[in-house]
């Protein structure tokens, strides 16, 4: 093949903090990679910010800041955008300008992407114009890519992801002994954790991700209100270790599953069992476990987080912009159908529920009861006894959601129940003997 | 972005048995998902084979088989051809001519890529055509992806990898109580190892697997001749049970490393620290990490073997040729620099070793005197007491392999050392807290 001369392209940042500057960095320093790999040298030319005179971990070179979009929207020699400013508004309007007017956009925003990706593909559609958006799922895990380019004719029907860093880390250091609040306050201190945590520890901000994995999986758009989650600030204290002796961990996990047709997505924790792939993954780190039917399951795992990681990621993307051509789909908007959503209660997975009762004869004969009532087999029971109260572990075979929680309600209503018990998923198959 | 009609896309298969069968069946039933990526249909229209008559698993359209491969060569409509015969004669002839007549190709072919690829590439660069070999290592893992598109600006330094499902197999059953020969039976038995295993176990076919992988990964051409490997079939029963007692598994491991500008590639059993993620990987499942700078790790884990999941890599990379424009390496040779090889005694790594030693006073001390002669820093010594015999195992700090490899031979010449020892690399390291 013969090399064509290098050709500039000019691009530009929405926003240089901490990830714009690690692009800009990363441009800069790899710009030999990308020419060999491309033909193209890419060199950063406007970054749009909210103040010139902020310092900056790398510095811009002179005349590239600026405060005013319209120097980037307005300028026809910008052939890349990468949006990094974060938010729906006003980024949602930039990139759709941008898009509509013919500019390739790269996105690290997962709320603008799980909110806005109908009207954006429309206009990317309109411009004839790339959007990518790896970085807005997991940092440096090329999981978007994987899953549109290299698991075409797989019919992937379950995406499992651990997608949230923050809590991973904390159910990882609650497993070398830790409370809850101190593996939080841990988490703060290293940066792993915001001040306020409720997006990352409520599952909010793993449902988002969740929400786009499943519409580039399922080439069915998943509205995020479509995803139902709960958090890990909830857990029981003793989760863990109930775990341990089922021989399981706790993580936050999401899973897009598509059923006869139809979609669930849900984030929540669940114990995953000793040999799964998904119980490796520690510390902040994410995993996604793709499963279809040509490849059996896939796990991809890596830094969820992190400013050059998600900058790694977005220079992937503009490299992958210019190295493609749009004849189809795989530049552009993923979804090509409408799957319903499955009756949240139709969902099938055994569950661990632990259940603190009073210490009476025929208690767990009356428990029992219940389960068998709604169909729900029971196959494991193990009685702990302490000081006149008694608890049980309870694991199931695999049930309908529904009749779970109807199993639940009717053994919340004993009087022997002391508190209302939780269902947790259990995560146990794997795809290899 | 407005769909252009679809464009008929006449392409051959060399090589027609099961995974050239799973290859047709997969283009068949995935033409819709197909189209919709590229805005191509992709047809088989020629398949090379050695008798026309034999039973097939997934039957070619009439008219499709054919014994002579000129059919193929000398048809100018066909845009790419997979070439799944295996063997580097004849195969080789026919990818070079095909690329060289601008005919693109995808290859499964381990050894051909091992052995072949400057020439083929060369041939790739004549013709204007692409040359891709996803398939050719790990089966559905997209490794070659990944390492290509995703990563161009991260410096890639470290490849590790279990790139054999076979030895996977069988040190995963040995950790169940079976012995060596057990588990060798059953994995052929299953249909994960030939009838003669010894490409697999000694470690040969890990071994062209790391030669591809570490060329894409550094960029330049590592031979399969440069590449070390040992296998699993001389390891010491009862290293299973040591592994156990430190923590630890054994896998057949192979690593790339790039050490001050210069290449180390190896392949040899090792104990894997039971919180590694490579650790998990179960069964004939293989896994990729990749360590570089802005990713830190990023590890891939997937089925790296079946008829159907090589299908499945080599019907993406045919899509990748399709939505690709030829104006940099992304599309041609990968490699871009000559780098020199590591002596081999230089790789520092930590190792385990055990030793069977006389029971006699001050035995432990000569043994502790080699290692320190040689620079060599015990990091934990334990020692077993078995009817008057002794059995010291030994754990060492990161060392050059020279180093290590001095102290076991100044060790052996020891009187009471009673059989030649044998270091195993451990593989501890995370990027993760």
């Amino acid at each position: 093949m013969t090399a064509s001369p290098a050709i500039d392209v000019p691009v530009a940042l929405l926003g240089y903090g901490t990830v714009g500057a690690a692009i800009n960095r990363l441009l800069e320093e790899g710009a030999d990679e990308i020419e060999r790999a491309t033909g193209h040298r890419l060199r950063v030319v406007k970054a749009l910010v909210r103040e010139l005179d902020t310092e900056r971990g790398y510095p811009a070179a002179p005349g590239v800041l600026t405060t005013d979009v319209e120097e980037i929207i307005g300028d026809e020699s910008i052939r890349i955008v990468s949006e990094v400013m974060g938010g729906v508004d006003p980024a949602g309007d930039y990139v759709s300008r941008l898009l509509r007017a013919g500019t390739s956009v790269v996105s690290a925003n997962k709320q603008l992407l799980a909110r806005k990706s109908p009207e954006l593909f429309a206009a990317a559609a309109e411009g004839g114009a790339q959007l990518r958006f790896e970085a807005s799922v997991c940092a440096a895990i090329p999981v978007i890519k994987v899953l549109r380019e290299s698991l075409v004719v797989t019919n992937v029907h379950r995406v499992l992801g651990i997608v949230n860093g923050t809590t991973n880390f904390i159910l990882t250091r609650m497993e070398t002994g830790a409370s809850y609040q101190e593996a939080l306050a841990e988490a703060q201190r290293l940066g792993y954790a915001e001040a306020d945590p409720t997006d990352d520890v409520s599952g909010a901000d793993a449902a988002a991700k969740m929400a786009i994995l499943a519409t580039v999986a399922f080439g069915s758009r998943v509205p995020l209100e479509d995803v139902s989650y709960e958090g890990i600030d909830t857990l029981r204290p003793g989760v863990v270790d109930a775990a341990r002796a089922l021989g399981a961990v706790v993580r936050l996990v999401g899973t897009a599953t598509l059923v006869d047709g139809a979609v669930d997505v849900r984030v929540g924790p669940a114990l995953v069992d000793r040999h799964h792939p998904l119980a490796s993954v520690e510390g902040a780190f994410n995993a996604v476990m793709l499963q279809g039917d040509a490849i059996r399951e896939l796990m991809l795992e890596g830094p969820g987080a992190g400013g050059v990681e998600t900058a790694s990621a977005i220079v992937a993307d503009m490299v992958g912009v210019l190295g493609t051509t749009g004849t189809g789909f795989l530049q552009g908007d993923a979804t090509w159908r409408e799957l319903p959503k499955l009756p949240p209660g139709e969902l099938r997975a055994a569950h661990y529920v632990r259940l603190e009762v009073a210490d009476r004869p025929g208690v767990l004969a009356h428990v029992a009861a219940r389960f068998a009532e709604e169909g729900v087999s029971i196959a494991r029971l193990t009685q702990h006894l302490v000081d006149g109260a008694a608890a049980l572990d309870i694991v199931t075979h695999a049930s309908p959601a529904g009749k779970l929680q109807a199993a639940l309600d009717a053994v919340a209503a004993l009087p022997e129940v002391r508190e209302t018990p939780r269902a947790l998923r259990l995560v146990t198959e794997r795809g290899v003997s």
